[in-house]
C-alpha cells in the first residue's frame, strides 16, 4: 500500500473505512483545511476513490487489510457503521486513534443496544422490547397495539431492515433467521425531525438546527432546514438530548438524531421520541454543505482530528435538501446541463455513481427567503435528474 | 500515462495545465459537479497533485508532453498563463478544446498587446508606450511626467516585472536584455480595485460585483467583497468594460481586470483606467469560495465546459479575503489549531504548500454584516498563521 501524500506542515492522514459518497464528501473541506484523506474502498471506482489520491482497496472485514490500511493513518473513522467490533478493537489496540470509538459506535450497530441506553438515560422512545419469536411479538403487540414495527437490530438503512406488520404470525420469515428482533409501538406522530451534532474527543459540542425530514419509501427525500414552525421548547428539549446522548455515550464525530414529533395531548405541547441514532455524517446534514457556516463534513473532520469545531450558525434563512435518485437514463450529463441552465442557483452535488433506478445518485441545495419556493426549486431538481418530469 | 477515472453517466474530465493552487481550488467544484480533473503537475507534491488522483508530472513548455496529457481531457484549461503560444496552437490543431484559446490568451501573456487592443477599444488605460532604450524612455518620462511605471511584457506577476523608475538611466538593465518594455504614466489612484467575470463559448456572460484589492509589496494581500462606497456608476461602467472585453476577445472561463479609480477632476465623478488583465480564477476573486452562490472555481469549470454559468450573486453583505504568506515557522497545523479555536466562523483555504517566508501559502474568508470587524478576524488571521502575531 503507497503512503498517501501528506500536506507539509505537520497536516493529518485521516482514514475513512469504506468509499461511499459520505467519504467523497469530506473531500472538498479536507482539501480546504490541507488535511489528506485515505480511504479504504470497495473498488476502484467507488464514489470517494474518484475524486480521492489515496484509496486502496480493501474490506472492511479484514482487520489484516485494516491495519495496514490504517498503518499511514492519524486517526480512522468511517463511510458507514458496519465495521465488525472485533476489526474496531483490533484498530484500538494496535494504538490507533478510531472515532467514533467501538463503544460508541455499538449504539448506531446494534438498535437493541441503543434502546436499551436511551431508556436507561430516560431519552424518551416508542414502548419497544425484545421479541424472539411470534408469541412474544403478539404479546407486545396486543399489550400496545397493532400494527408493530418490526426492526432487525443490526444492519439496516433506508427502510432496509424495517416492516410494519399487522400481526405476529407476519413476521415468521425474520423470525426463522434465529436473531432475535427489535419491536417497537407505532408512534402517531406529526413529522419527522432529525438533529445533527458533533462532539469532539476533548467534549466540545455542536449541535446544529433541528430539521425536518421527509421520508418517501424509507429514503429520506427531502430536508427542510431549520424545521418549519417547530416549538422552540421542543427544539431545545430535541437538541438537549443530542448533547446528553453525546456525552453519556462519548460519541467523537459528528452524529444523527432522528426523532418523531408526537402530538401535544389535549392541546398540550408537542413531544418527541427518538427513532434513529447515525453515529457519522448523515442525509438529514447535507444541507449543512451550502446552508451553514461549517458543513457537517468539515466539522466531522474537526471533531475527529480534536480540532476546534467550527460555528453551525445557518446561511440563509432556508435551505432545503433534495435527494436525487437515479432515473431510468444512465446518461445524466445531459439532463444536468439542462437543470443547471433552468435554475442558476441550484447547487448540485453528485457522488460519481451509475446510474440505477432508486439508488442516491446525488442531491441539490437551494437557499434563500421563501421555503415553498425553495421547496419546489429542489423538487422540480430532483425529479428532472430522476427523469419524471420532462421540463 | 494512466486515463483519468470519469465518473460514470456522460461527465467529463477538464485538463488543467500546471498544478497550482489555481487548480487544487478547482477540485471541490469538480467533486461536487461530478466532473474529473486532470492536472499536468509541475511536480508529484505540486498544490494541485496533492488532492487531484490524475495528475501526471510534465512540462507546460513541451508540446509532446501537453499533447499526450490532453488526449484523455474533453477540454483544457490553464493554471497559470504561461503556456507557449506554439504550444497553444499545437492543441487546438489536434482538435482539443483550449480555453481561453490562443487568441484571446496573448492579451493576458503579453502587456504590450493588451495595451494596444484596449486602446483601439477605447478601454481607460494609463498613457502607455513601448520603449526599446532609455531614449525612449526619456523622451516618455519628459512628456507624461516622472516617475514612470515600467514593465516587462510577459512573465510577470505578483508584483515581478514591475519597477517604478524616476529616470530612464536606472532602466539601463532592463534595456539590456534586449527586448522592448512596456512604460506606463503613473496613475494618481485612489485605490485598486478589481472585476471578476466569466464567459463561456456559447457567449453566456457574468460579472460578480467590483472588489477593492489592498496589495502590500506587490502581492494582493485583502480583497474586500463588494469594494466599499463604491460609485454606481464607476461600478457600472467597470462591469461593462469586463463584459465588452470578453466579447471583443472573446475571452472563454474566468477572468479578472485589475482597474486603478481615479478621482474625479473638479469635484466631478470618479473614473478608472485599466491596470492589468488575467485569463484564469484571480486572487481578487478568492472571496467567492464563500462569499457568492457560485464560486470562481466552479464559474470557470462550468464556463470552459460551456455549461449554463452560476449565479454570481453575493451571500453576505460583506466578505473579506485576507492572503496567508508563509512566515519563519514551517510548522503550520498547531498554529492552524489555535487559530480555529480563536474564530470558528473563519473559514480557511491552505494550498498545500511547504512554507517559504513571503510566499502565498493560503487565504481566509470571513463574511457577515461589520466590514470593519471582518477586516480585523481576516487580517489577524492571515498575520497570525504568518507568525507575526502570537496571540
Amino acid at each position: 500500500m503507497t503512503a498517501p501524500k501528506r500536506a507539509p506542515g505537520g497536516f493529518p492522514v485521516v482514514g475513512i473505512i469504506g468509499g461511499g459518497q459520505l467519504a467523497r464528501m469530506c473531500q472538498p473541506a479536507a482539501e480546504n483545511l490541507s488535511i489528506t484523506l485515505s480511504v479504504l474502498a470497495e473498488s476502484p471506482d467507488a464514489a470517494a476513490a474518484l475524486v480521492i489520491p489515496s484509496a486502496p482497496v480493501g474490506s472492511h472485514l479484514d482487520v489484516d487489510e485494516v491495519l495496514a490500511f490504517a498503518r499511514d493513518c492519524d486517526v480512522v473513522t468511517f463511510d458507514h457503521e458496519h465495521v465488525p467490533a472485533p476489526v474496531l478493537h483490533a484498530l484500538v489496540e494496535a494504538g490507533v486513534p478510531v472515532h467514533p470509538k467501538p463503544e460508541a459506535l455499538v449504539y448506531a450497530q446494534d438498535k437493541l443496544a441503543m434502546r436499551e441506553r436511551l431508556t436507561e438515560l430516560g431519552i424518551p422512545c416508542p414502548a419497544w422490547a425484545q421479541v424472539h419469536d411470534t408469541v412474544e411479538l403478539a404479546a407486545f403487540g396486543d399489550l400496545h397495539g397493532w400494527p408493530v414495527v418490526l426492526k432487525t437490530p443490526r444492519g439496516g438503512y433506508d427502510g432496509k431492515g424495517v416492516r410494519v406488520v399487522d400481526s405476529a404470525t407476519e413476521a415468521q420469515d425474520w423470525f426463522d433467521r434465529g436473531e432475535p428482533l427489535l419491536a417497537e409501538a407505532k408512534v402517531p406522530f406529526t413529522r419527522e425531525l432529525a438533529v445533527l451534532a458533533a462532539r469532539s474527543p476533548s467534549g466540545q459540542a455542536a449541535v446544529w438546527p433541528v430539521v425536518q425530514t421527509v421520508q418517501t419509501d424509507g429514503i429520506c427525500t427531502e430536508v427542510l432546514a431549520p424545521a418549519p414552525g417547530l416549538d422552540p421548547d421542543l427544539q431545545a428539549q430535541i437538541a438537549q438530548a443530542a448533547l446528553r446522548l453525546a456525552g453519556e455515550l462519548d460519541i467523537t464525530g459528528v452524529f444523527a438524531v432522528e426523532v418523531f414529533e408526537v402530538p401535544g395531548v389535549a392541546g398540550g405541547p408537542p413531544s418527541y421520541v427518538v427513532n434513529e441514532l447515525a453515529m457519522r455524517p448523515h442525509n438529514s446534514g447535507h444541507w449543512t454543505m451550502d446552508g451553514s457556516v461549517t458543513s457537517q463534513f468539515e466539522q466531522h473532520l474537526r471533531a475527529v482530528l480534536d480540532l476546534p469545531l467550527g460555528e453551525v450558525a445557518p446561511r440563509a434563512p432556508w435551505t432545503v435538501m433534495g435527494n436525487v435518485l437515479g432515473g431510468a437514463d444512465e446518461e445524466l450529463y445531459s439532463t444536468y446541463r439542462h437543470l443547471l441552465a433552468r435554475d442558476p442557483g441550484l447547487k448540485v452535488h453528485l457522488y460519481g455513481k451509475a446510474v440505477r433506478p432508486g439508488r442516491k445518485i446525488g442531491h441539490v441545495n437551494v437557499y434563500g427567503d421563501d421555503l415553498d419556493q425553495l421547496r419546489a426549486r429542489a423538487q422540480h431538481a430532483a425529479d428532472y435528474l430522476e427523469g419524471t418530469v420532462r421540463q
